[in-house]
């Protein structure tokens, strides 16, 4: 029996986070069909079959299409208004214009709308929020199912809006949703918050496991950004996880392709050595461009949250959106959905590839046996380089003011979108230097004279792994999504080079990623552990009272049921040590709060001969000492049960970097501070947190805490 | 100053994993380089330019050669002692044979003696050793200069012995020799022993890094295998120093090719939704193997360690060797290196390859357009799986006596070996029944009748990460390897079944992986930080001293110096705690015997006054009740300056639960036990480990500790 219940314990883990993955993987299919239909509805629709997109809707047509290309399926708005002539034409442009900006705004209006009716939280990434929840602050219905529902279509309606972010933060917060509310079904995980927690962070690996298809980066990204405990056990359920929510989405083949990453390219050529120097340049500019961002963003951030700004938001979701639409829709690289430009910039120019940016003289001797190799660049690519100069500087400018409107949205769609541009510009630079010098020492012995050795795909994937560093500060997990995303061993090297060059450039600028960033904004009671502490002050520097004060404290066996409730009254403590007596302050143990209050209501109600002067004993046998005829013989509320007889103490000599390690490797709320046994104090989280920003010279008093 | 010195504070972790990263890769260039041309020696020379290995040297011929033959630079030994035309023939087979057998003798016989004179510490894979001394454990000069040297010389040795043994391992323990010396250089981490941890946890992904040509894999490998602590600071190191590695081993390039990798292959048909079966099949025959093989050889492991065998680690590495030669030549299959034969099963089968095991009924009409598909499996292909089942029952039963013989020998090639030899063969079963059976509604659709639409290299793939799944129990590290040395992204999925199953099979049956299996043999002091701690017993049933033993403490200004060398001389404690006094003893911190030995001496020595009958005062003013009339005015002896004020302190009514967390979380070496600020006991880490042992009903007497 034992054994069975053992095995049961062992394997509703397994199940719960197999369960977790079958609707991480699902929702996503959902979602990402959803969001695919809608972002095509802003352009025309399919009168056939109005439930396809675009390219469903061509498919069925079957005829070959380009990127740009409309089949004869699909029906422009221009065209369903003004009849079918009307597919080009300044009055084409002038409808299309409108219905994309009507459509964009109607969208983001009722996401808005949404997520400030029903369910506020579903506002945002939700990654610095569940980094908190992580680290084990408790905010109810955070991950609730009204979030879950609201933030699902939420994100599908904001992504389509044209707005510029992502699904994949908010794909994290629904993967924790589900795993949050999944837990119920196991009362293990469901009545524990530390095992729920688990169950948590295996969901956060889901998460990204389904927004990427990158099931290995997405347990790294648990593991380096989002978790704060990770035994190897969440380790192996993380992995399991994400791999049924990946095969679960694959299976769904909402790409409509047989890969399930969202940006599969294959590049075939070797990177050079001479390469590398561009590629650290790259890692360079993106640890730059990140930490401008972040830096702008929690300006901008924190001017809302004190500004009356704050009070009309979904005024402010219009007012962005109906710039982003309006600015958005002249270029064409800013009116395509950003993660399709992203997949336009980090592919390979073939003969296929019909965009600007593929606009090379081409070498049509060699068309016929298949291998196309081209070089110099044609006009096209210079008139793409202005666009794409001009679209980032306008994406770059509005993600700012977005990150932080309350619709749900992501920033790693942006911060890619901001690298590949970077990064195909440069790729492109140098792709041209090669060909015009290539007889240069570095490029000798490696690029031929008229071939085209350099891939300027891969330095948009190089790029947008910089900026999307410089941004969150990840590393290992960063480079292991992108190289799930291309599939290429190869180009490691690469990445890791600029993915070290962004994070140690962005942390000689700015601490903090964005994460943490908004985690400090607002407050939340997050101990970092990544940061050591290396001030040198003591616990008793720390504890509370501080010198003066009084201590309050509950003694084991003296104390009336009267004095305990004025105790209780007169403070808001979450608990209270509990010592010998007044005289001898040698500690005991520690009591809720919660605890006490109930147990004494209760006392009061059911036991009879208990009033305000009993004495509340937390030992079993009366006291010796006092003798029991001072007070009259009341009947005693006995109150060892919810006496916490092992509560982690310290000395007050031990330092305060040991205590920090204390709090972040057991997860405390509290500490006792003591001398050679008596009581002397208390450490709190919050004490520590606020101790750590003062030692940081930042305001203390800007922790919130529970 | 203070930010300079914060600057290079900063920087010396990276600059010391950068040197480490650097010297690891070229050692393994020169491993790598070495072991090859020596493996080559077995079978002949290259008499133009003997420096050369067989592959270099028919490159300067200029031939073309298949994977077995030789071109006419080569000379094979029959050749040289018989002449040229003793090429072919029985007396040039028994020539060829004995060389084989005589070189592979000499190497393993001159691989440990070496070991055995110089570097004891050297044999083996080192693994268990550095998980040991990652938790805390410290091994003298086990990651010394010497260990470095021989076993840096003597995995050259061993491997070309054509003994069954890999130098994956053994990589790892020469990448953390190296992190250990040139962490002295660096006095921040040469001094502190918790941060030369970092270095080799570092050091330890490096190892993995260089011996598979997988970065990424190998910094999981350090996560998810070897290290203990593992702070996400050590995780951005540890990434940075394999990154270092993998690239300075790529530049060295020892393979000769442009992959770093060890076994590159490139599949690209997709894998159909069927074969999952076959895979989770070849992860549970993978976890049954490698459960097999652990129990197998920890059993020979304990005969050898408790019999007379142990005494004579010479003869017993001379005996395997001539056994494994003489067996294993006859069969081409083992006579070819380990890798090469797991290479072999990896690869993909095209024109180039001239094996049996390739020996399908080719479509010649197609050859000419360059795509060859074969499918049905001609009599070469049958007669390889015979070979290749002798080779697999031969390397398995040579394997469990080989790992444990006193030359350094890591376990991941043999077990790779392993499972490429069942999922080749597996793999060809199930193509075969694609190709006959093409019509089953499970190939239906994906199958087109008489192509080939299964790669049994995949099967072997698989296979091999399932049997060393089973081995070592990895899961992440393991698939990110594989994955790594494949460039596939397509494959995740099936590697992750089978690693599950693996896992889950082999936890099923045993719970520890080889590394672990050799830690308990060798009763190694280590706190697994993978199982929980289930019982529900308290500090107070685990703490020394037992009931009615004497409790060993120091009072805190009471005792003289001659009571204090007494209780030195009497215990063997490594610490003692100190109390205010016999009548009242609260804690007040904790004192190292090394520390008080030294003290007491060095007063005695050089302050006047100070003899046996002084008092030891831990506190810095006059005890203020005792009467100093009592005793003559003896000098006392300071001691506060050794005293630890903070020691960890736990209730006695602390669950052990909490007491083993706060061990393997904090790294601590013992916590004292109070009763309402009374000191009750002490509970080392041993104490612990035995709790542990006895709790699992294994005998608690088994485990070391210094």
């Amino acid at each position: 029996c034992d054994l069975v219940k053992g095995a049961h314990d062992a394997w509703s883990g397994w199940l719960c986070v197999l369960l977790v993955g079958v609707c991480a993987g699902a929702l996503a299919g959902v979602i990402d069909i959803g969001a695919s239909w809608m972002t095509d509805l802003k352009f025309g629709i399919c009168p056939a079959a109005f439930w396809l997109n675009r390219e469903q809707c061509c498919w069925s047509s079957n005829e070959t299409e380009s990127v740009h290309g409309n089949c004869s399926q699909w029906w422009v708005w221009s065209e369903i208004i003004g009849g079918k002539n009307y597919k080009e034409g300044a009055a084409a442009y002038i409808i299309s214009y409108l219905c994309y900006v009507l459509w964009a705004v109607g969208f983001a209006t009722l996401a808005a709308s949404l997520v400030k009716t029903f369910a506020p939280y579903s506002a945002g990434s939700g990654i610095p929020e569940i980094k908190t929840i992580l680290s084990g602050f408790i905010i109810r219905s955070y991950l609730g199912k009204w979030t879950l529902l609201i933030k699902s279509v939420g994100i599908m309606l904001s992504v389509s809006s044209g707005l510029m972010l992502g699904k994949e933060g908010p794909m994290v917060h629904i993967a924790c949703c589900i795993g949050n509310i999944l837990s119920y079904l196991f009362p293990k995980y469901g009545r524990n918050e530390a095992k729920k927690r688990e169950i948590l962070s295996a969901a956060a690996a889901a998460g990204v496991s389904v927004a990427f298809g990158a099931p290995i980066g997405g347990v790294l990204f648990s593991l380096e950004e989002v978790s704060y405990y990770f035994p190897l056990k969440t380790l192996w359920r993380s992995f399991f996880c994400a791999l049924v929510a990946a095969f679960v989405l694959q299976s769904i083949n909402p790409f409509g392709n047989e890969h399930s990453v969202l940006f599969y390219v294959e590049y075939n050529k070797p990177w050079i050595f001479f390469e590398l120097i561009p590629f650290i340049g790259l890692g360079i500019i993106g640890g730059l461009i990140g930490t401008l961002f972040i830096k702008a963003n929690i300006w901008w951030c924190r001017y809302r949250k004190t500004s009356k700004l704050g009070q009309y938001p979904i005024t402010e979701v219009i007012v962005v959106t109906l710039l982003t639409a309006v600015l958005a829709y002249p270029n064409p690289y800013t009116r395509m959905p950003t993660s399709q430009l992203i997949y336009l910039l980090f592919s390979q120019c073939g003969l296929s590839v019909k965009d600007d940016i593929c606009d090379y003289k081409r070498n049509y001797d060699r068309a016929q046996t298949g291998g196309v190799e081209m070089a110099e660049a044609g006009p096209g690519v210079f008139n793409a380089i202005w666009l794409l100069l001009l679209a980032l500087v306008f994406k770059f400018i509005i993600t700012i003011f977005t990150f932080g409107i309350k619709v749900p949205a992501g920033l790693f769609i942006p911060s890619l979108c901001f690298g590949a541009i970077v990064g195909r510009i440069v790729g492109i630079a140098v792709e041209q230097l090669a060909f015009v010098h290539s007889e240069l020492w570095f490029f000798s012995g490696e690029c031929l004279k008229g071939e085209d050795c350099i891939t300027p795909g891969l330095y948009a994937m190089v790029g947008a792994a910089a900026v999307l560093g410089g941004v969150t500060r990840m590393t290992v997990s960063l480079v292991v999504i992108m190289f799930e995303l291309t599939g290429g061993v190869r180009y490691i090297v690469p990445l890791m080079a600029a993915a070290m060059a962004s994070k140690w450039v962005g942390d000689a600028l700015g601490r903090q990623g964005i994460y943490d960033a908004h985690i400090n904004l607002n407050g939340y009671p997050f101990l970092d552990s990544k940061e050591e502490f290396g001030h040198t002050t003591l616990a008793a520097d720390v504890m509370q009272p501080r010198r003066g004060e009084p201590l309050c404290y509950v003694t084991q066996d003296s104390m009336t049921v009267e004095d305990v409730e004025n105790l209780l009254k007169e403070t808001e403590h979450n608990g209270f040590p509990v010592v010998i007596s007044h005289e001898s302050p040698f500690l005991v143990g520690f009591v809720l709060r919660r605890d006490l209050n109930l147990a004494i209501t209760n006392a009061k109600q059911t036991i009879e001969g208990v009033d305000s002067n009993s004495l509340c004993w937390f030992t079993n046998h009366p006291p010796a000492e006092q003798s029991r005829t001072v007070r009259p013989p009341y009947t005693p509320v006995k109150l060892k049960k919810i006496l916490d007889m092992a509560p982690i103490t310290v000395t007050d000599q031990t330092p305060m970097e040991t205590v920090v390690d204390m709090f972040r490797k057991l997860g405390l709320r509290q500490t006792l501070v003591t001398h050679n046994g008596r009581l002397l104090g208390i450490i709190t989280k919050k004490d520590v947190l606020r101790h750590i920003k003062q030692m940081d010279d930042e305001d203390p008093n800007s922790v919130l805490f529970n």
